[in-house]
This record gives structure tokens, sequence and C-alpha cells, in this order.
């Protein structure tokens, strides 16, 4: 019987542990991989990904092409039974489970970002963390480029052009300095916006940044990107946001549409439900990898928290979070669990980073790389060929390669594309003030309040005068839609602060008009509190617009 | 005062119109173009980006960059008033209406497809209008191979191996050279799919392929296509479809996950809402391209039917919906603008057809120009030689050319990129005894009946035994998921033909633990109907999982 191992997670820990293996066994194993998404991410080109130096579509690439002789499942993980040795998926369309036997199992599922410890944060950040978020950054900066040149508010133009990066590790820097790079670039096709109403920020709870690397470089790169106009703000964390402002520990708000988080790493859901040991929020392994407990599960990357000496304890006893170990931990995990099968002696990981390096965009770049420290043009250059030579693939490196010819001879595209977005149900945050709608406005969803107090005003024509009552917990306005209506009748704004649900206004109007409860109950609270009969026209608007079964 | 000219729509017409515009008014005149979107789609191309021959970044360019000395403004039509001279827009996030005066209005909102007559066609089948759909389709066709490559259950990897193209038309053959193309040219990446299990279909409702082409012409590109092992269906129309299965007017069932529509065009719903003249669902304008009735509002491009003779009747005597006729109606259209201004005569348009050229996919072609007859790799050589000059914007000529140089020389990528999908509420239909989840499934949404009858059995654990009940128009099933349950407890199929509107699990739950109403009346139903009680659950784990205000 063929060794039966499986690999959950197509990212660098994932992608390398299958190839390594691959190498170890040949034809004797039957390996196979578990990603939800059919290629893989070379994730230190996201930043470029969303300032348009790179199309989405060739940071990526192919796992059936950079996988031959893997078995590629392309499937979202449901649960894992470690008594059974079987991983249950769903995989397509499908919504029957599949389940899938294992001999030895690596975990490889990354890391996740979570930001739910300060209010709304979670809600109204972008992130930087999978192709998505790079692209829904970039199409998100340039709708706000499109906004700021034709409105005629102030405030809105303000709001648009501000941009706030949280975090100036590695993450946060590079981001930063590649949306200035796209900004700045892009600014001449956008005659109404003048370059000083642009403001780019970084906020940085630590009083430095590019904490990874020496503190000179760190200086440089510091200075660079002020140079190019980006405010620095160190020791200083977010207190608290909303959709249309930012408010720090130091008690500064910041009006801002648009505020990138670089921070906040957490287990992804399913290796939370596997049950294995954490620490500090990553799978507990010993040091040949394998997870504490179990003699034939193992873990890389960065979902494992690998020690590199015995009784670990400080951060620098373990392995970081980077591209550069996830690579080499996948060859000692291959040959661990090659000695495994046959009996032999295992080997604990061990291996010593070479260097760092981060691009600053606008061609600069930082690096320390065998302990020479390198600053500039020179360290940007350098930044790119390590890249390109450690980036798996060949069709992806010229991809990669022609991309970057093309943006250092031509203008950027300011093009957006639209941008795939799980939000038809979405939360928004208020402070105290602030104005939900006005009446006259776009009708866009149905609100459901989560907390805080609400005021509705409007005009009730059935008293024939203007009324203002509160919504609160568990209540709910904006569901005038359900008569048609596609501007607001009343205005709404924030008593105290809050959270709200949105639902999209089209999943409202579709399921209030099928769900006959939901429908009755709305009919029945539009004719009690805002006394409006609109049972004659739903009869024929709303039924004659459902589709027809054959 | 200059003139104020107000462009609507960003295709072919409305491009060019401004464009033409600009040259004759040059700064004499305030122009401006609105679009929902900041670039311009080269529609050709569309089908070799389904076919992933052209990155969709690629296949489209900046309106800003095409249109210099033109105001664009992105936004989304709202209303317009031609009493008053004014157009209602929202733009960017903002709800607030922005009104925009003008002197001139071009409507050239092109079209949009509508599905509607054909039961279940409009919620179930791909489309290949926008560039939206171009990606939805590539994503579609990759995602399909994937699951044909791991599934066990054979009728799943049939119905997924079938892909139908309706409509045999130019944009139809074009989209099944390619459709096939991409797929022959993928399935070395996918060991468990043997190419004979692959089908894919053309229905035309018509006798004969490609109308708008010489018979000879379209019976090379119907051999060229069975010989790469297209099938073809002439005189065969669309009864009806469901998520799993299409059924032709002649009574066959093909079982097919993909159906792509290439058929029905309709006004888009802000043209409608204009209140304009229509003739066969288009803008009726004189020869003069003034819509009727009107002396400052034009029309031109797909949204317009212009006649080309007086007393125009015939199918002949209107221009053709082509960009070839696009880019003449702008230019006359522009010079009328101008001579209304100046108080001159206005001519009427007229332009006769150079040709027309169709690609098979493939590096084969069909093409009739100036009354020759080509076809084969010359036709094809010509295709792209014809659309790479046709195209505006040096930047996208050098990126297709690059493009199609890659795509000749390199295996195509299989990447699936997540696509924006607005359906986080979308109807289903069903047929008589198909079913819609079984017990083990996977929950993944809360379902409401909007015509027929479903039939749903379960383990009724107050009453101890199994219980099976129908649930008609208005009501619904699912609702299980508010309990957190993530596999589905009972079993539904459809009794009758039917709809049902599924709202994603996501969605759902949010809103059912947010909204007090919703959430009681579900308990209720759940206790009263199911006798399961889950308000202790509730409390401890649906409220804690929502955000925290500040």
């Amino acid at each position: 019987m063929k060794q039966k191992l499986l690999v959950l997670g197509g990212g660098f820990g994932g992608l390398y542990a299958a190839r390594e293996l691959r190498k170890r066994f040949g034809d004797s194993a039957d390996i196979q991989l578990i990603s939800e998404e059919n290629y893989f991410v070379f994730q230190p080109l996201l930043p470029e990904v969303a300032a348009g130096a790179i199309t989405e579509m060739h940071a990526v690439t192919s796992l059936r092409e950079l996988l031959k002789k893997v078995r590629l499942r392309k499937a979202t993980i449901h649960s894992v039974d470690f008594a059974r040795k079987v991983v249950t998926v769903f995989q397509g369309v499908q919504r029957r489970p599949t389940e899938i036997a294992y001999d030895h199992l690596v975990v490889a599922m990354g890391s996740r970002i979570d930001l739910s410890r300060v209010p709304g944060l979670e809600e109204h950040a972008l992130k930087m963390k999978t192709l998505e978020d790079a692209r829904r950054l970039r199409a998100h900066i340039i709708e706000r480029l499109e906004h700021a040149d034709v409105t005629q508010l102030p405030e809105v133009k303000r709001e648009a052009l501000t941009f706030v990066v949280v975090g100036a590790g590695f993450s946060g820097i590079e981001t930063i300095g590649e949306v200035k790079e796209l900004i700045d670039r892009s600014l001449k096709y956008y005659p109404n916006i003048d370059p000083s109403e642009v403001r780019v920020i970084a906020v940085e709870f630590a009083p430095r940044a590019l904490n990874e690397l020496p503190e000179s470089l760190a200086a440089y790169a510091v200075r660079q990107l002020k140079k190019r106009g980006v405010e620095l703000m160190f020791n200083t964390g977010v207190a608290s946001v909303t959709g249309r402002r930012l408010v720090t520990s130091t008690g500064e708000t910041i009006p801002t549409r648009t505020i990138i988080a670089t921070i906040g790493n957490a287990p992804s859901p399913v290796v939370l439900d596997m049950g294995l040991e954490l620490t500090q929020g990553r799978v507990a392994v010993d040091r040949f990898m394998r997870a504490k407990g179990h003699d034939n599960v193992w873990s890389l990357g960065d979902c494992a928290l690998i020690p590199m000496k015995e009784n670990a304890t400080e951060r620098n006893d373990f392995a970081p979070p980077t591209a550069q170990f996830a690579v080499r931990e996948a060859a000692q995990l291959a040959s661990n669990i090659a000695a495994t099968v046959k009996g032999k002696a295992l080997k604990p990981f061990q291996y010593k980073s070479r260097g760092a390096l981060a691009s600053l965009g606008a061609r600069r770049g930082v690096a320390e790389v065998f302990g020479v420290k390198l600053s500039g043009y020179v360290a940007w250059l350098l930044w790119r060929a390590y890249y390109l030579s450690f980036m798996p693939g060949f069709d992806t490196k010229l991809r990669v390669f022609m991309n970057w010819m093309l943006d250092g001879l031509r203008p950027r595209s300011v093009v957006a594309l639209q941008v795939p977005n799980a939000q038809a149900a979405r939360y928004v945050h208020y402070a105290a003030g602030d104005p939900v709608f006005e009446r006259g406005n776009r009708s866009d969803g149905f609100y459901t309040v989560v907390s805080g107090q609400f005021e509705v005003s409007y005009y009730d024509e059935g008293q024939g005068k203007d009324i203002t009552h509160e919504v609160g917990p568990g209540g709910h306005f904006g569901e005038r839609m359900i008569m048609g209506e596609s501007t607001r009748y009343g205005t709404v704004k924030a008593v105290t602060d809050g959270v709200v649900l949105v639902l999209g206004r089209e999943e409202f109007t579709k399921l209030s008009s099928t769900f006959d409860a939901l429908g009755s109950y709305l009919e029945d609270h539009l004719s009690r509190v805002y006394h409006v009969d609109w049972h004659a026209k739903k009869v024929t608007e709303v039924e004659s617009s459902l589709p027809k079964a054959s």
C-alpha cells in the first residue's frame, strides 16, 4: 500500500512541502494537496499588485503547473478527524461532503488577519493578505480618485484623498510605498485633484518602522517616504474606526475613507476548529515540526510555531513567519516524514536567515544581506532580482518580468476593475452624531441596529406632521425600499456610537417580496409605525418582477 | 457661455461621440462623459478574455487616457429630466444625488441582455456582454474542470464537462471557438479528464450559423468547429433551464452546469426609464440621430435604431449594432450637433459596411472584406491585425500584442480568479423531482419559495419520528442555519416545477441575528413546526459574534 500524504494549504509552506515530499517519495507515495484556490500567490508581490505594477493574473501561478505528479484538489476544508485519519471537504458547487484519508497530514494553512480588537477596524479596513485583498485595494484607491475628481463637497474630497496604512512593519512600509507611487503616477489623469490635497499616512504602534531591519535602514526608509510626502506617525495605535474616520490612540481624528490594515495575525478558522494545541495562535509543534500529541500530523509556515532550540521561549527562538523560512521548513519536514515512514531518526529544523529586503516603491529599497546593509536604487534592484529568482514557475517569472518592463516604460493604467466583495450584508460603525442617510439620498440598503441608538425623522403623511423617533438594538429602518422607493423618504442619524447591519437593496427587496412572513411583518410595521399602505401596489408591481417557472 | 455637451455611456458610441465632439468644438464647449466604469471595453476581444488569451486588464483602456480634455464622471445615472435639461447621477460611495446640466445630450448606453422569456435562462445562464461576464465565464469554465477532475460522481462529472452556448451568430460562434480552445489547451493539467468526456454544444434557433456572413463562410466555420469536436444544433431553441440541465425546443434534455447565452438584446433600464420613444427596444431617432420629439437629445450605437433611408422598414434599412457602424455614427452625430449649434443644415447618417470578420479560435477565422471571402489562418490573422489597428490607445495595442505573443509561445494559465458576483440572493429553478439538498449537505443558504411545491423530510426529535411536509409560495426552508447548523438536518426536493430565492448563509445569519422581529419569528417557527428550542444557545453564541461599538 502506498503512503497517503495529504497537504492542507497552497501557500509557500504547503506548495514546497508537497514538492519536497514528491522529491523524497517519488511514485512510492500518493501525495495530494488541498487548496481553496487553484493558484499559488507570490505574497511578496501583493503590494505591487495593489499598486498596479503587476497585473493580478501575473502575480499568481497555477498550482497544477507547479505540482506535477501531485494530486491537486480545489476544495474547502470542512473538518479533520484525527482518530479516523480523514479530512472532510466540499468541492466545487457540490454540497455533498467528500472524505479524504491520509497516513500523514501536513497543516500549512497560513494565517488570517483579525482586526476585531479595534472597534470598527474589522468592518471598515482593507486588508493585505490575499490576492483579492490586493485587487480590492487597487480598485478602491482608483475609485477614491475618481470620486475626488468630480465631487463638489470639500469634506468628501478630503476624506476620499486621505489614505491611512495601519502598521509600519515590512508589509505596511511596502504597501505605503507602492500606494504612494500609484497615486503619484495616476494624478495626471485627474485634473481636479491637486497633489497637495492627497494625504498618505502610516500609523505605527511601535516607536520605529521595519522592526525586522537595522535601525539605520529603517531610518533611511522613513526619510525616503517622507521626502515623497508620506506622513509617518509612531507610538500611535488605532482607538476606533468608522466608515469616514480613524481615531488614533493619541486622540487625533483623521477623516478618511481608506484604511489599510497590515497588522493583526490570527489562526485560520479551520485550524482553530481542528482542536490542535495552539501557542500564541499558532500550531504548537516540536522541533521536528510534529504537532503536539500527534505522530502523523505536521505543521509549518505561518500557521506553526516552530522552536529552533530546546526550551524555546524568546521570539527569536522560533522560526519567523516568512517565505524564506517556510521553504526551508518544507524540506526538513518532508525529510522527517520520509524518516518516520522508514523508521529512521528525525532531525530538528535549523536555519539562519540570509537577510531581509524591503521595497519602498518609486525605485527605492532597503536590504540587509549576509550582514551587509544596502539602500536606495541598488537595494530596490536587488529586491526585484531576488524575488524574480525566488518565484516558482518559468511562465510566472516571464510574465512578471514583462510587467516590470512595461511598467518602467509606459504610464500605469488607472482602470478600476470590479472586485469580488462578499459584503451583501455588512456591519457599519457610526459615532454619535454621524448622519446615516438623509431624505433624497439613494436608497441602497435595509438597516438593522446591532448596538446604539438611531434617530429617524420624517414627514408622516397619515398624521400630517414631522415625526422623530428612536430605533435601538434589534430594530430597523430603511424598509420603505420594499415599496419600490429609490430615494430616502426620511433622515437617520446616530444618537450614540453604534453599529448597524446593512443588507443590500437587491437582497432585501428579493427576500421581503418572496418571504410571506417577512413581507407581512414589514407591511404591518409600515402601516402601524409610518401610517403608509402599499398593499395594492405590491400585488401589481412586486409580483410581476418575480421569475416564472416553466 | 460654453455649450454643455453631455454624453451618457462609455462604449464605442459614447467614447467616439465624445472624441468627435472634442475635435469639432475644441475648447469652445464643455464636454463631459458619464460612465459607470472608468474604462472602455474593446468588445470584440471579450471571447478572448473569456478564454484567457488576453488578460482581463489588458482588453480594456482607461477612459481618462482616451478622453483628453473631456471631463469624465464615473457615476451611476439615476434619471434624466428633459424639461429642465438635467441628468441626475450618484457618484462613488456617495448617496447624495448630483445634478448635471446639459445643452445637448447624447444617449449611448448600449444594450443589455434580457433572457427572461425562457424560464430559468436569466437566472442560470452566463452572459457575454461586459468585461465582468467574460471574467466570470473564464473562472466558471476552469472551476468546472477543477471539479470534474476530482469528483467521484459520474453524473456530476458529465454535467461539469458539458458546455452549451446559446446562439450561433457572431458572438456565439466566436465564444464557442474560444471556449473550445481554452478547454483543449487546459486538459493537460487535468489528468482525470479524458478529452472524450468533454461536450461543447451550440444551440441555434435559426437554420444556419453566422447569419451576417455568406452561406459558404458559415459552412466553413461549422466544418472547422465540428472538426474540433464542437456539436452544433440548428433549428433548435431553448425551452427551459435549471441549474443542472437545458431542455431544447425539440424536447432534448442536456445535463449541464454551463449555459452561455449570446442572444436576447434589450434596452438598458436607464434608457427605458427616460421615457424616450422606443422602436424594437431601441431609441427611435431620425436620420440625423435626433431622438423623436427632441431637438437636443441624440442617440447612437447599439441603443439607437438609426434609419439609413426614408421610410425605413426592413432590417437592412437600419444601421446594424456593430462597432464599425458606431464609430462612423459618432462622427456624423458630432458634426450634426455642431451644425445645430451654428444653425446650419444637418446631414443624415450614411455608411456602407466594409465587411465582416469572425475568429473561430485555434488560429482559424472567416472574413468577407470588400466582397472578398477569406477563411482559415489568413482570415484569422486578418482578424487580429484589423482589431489591433482598430483598438484605441497605444498602450492597449501594446499590451494586447504582448498577450498574443505570450499566448502563442507559452501554455495558457488555468488560474481561476474570484469574480464579482452580486448574487447573495439568487433565484434557482427546479424541475419536478429535482433534489434541492439532502441531509448532511453543506448548509449554504436560506430558501424562500417563489413558485411551486417543495417537500421537506426530516427526523423530528420532538415527536421521535420521520416527518414530511410541503412548502409552497411564500414559505421557506433551510432556516436551521440560524442555530449555527453547518450541514443540513433535513432533505428537500421539488414536487412540481418551481423557483426559489436563495439568500447566502452569511447574509441570512447576520440578518436574522440582528433583526429581532425576524429572529423571533424564526425561533417561533422552529419551535412550532420543527419542535426545536435553541434560545439558550442563541444568547451565548450568536451575540458574542456581533461586532462591538467603541
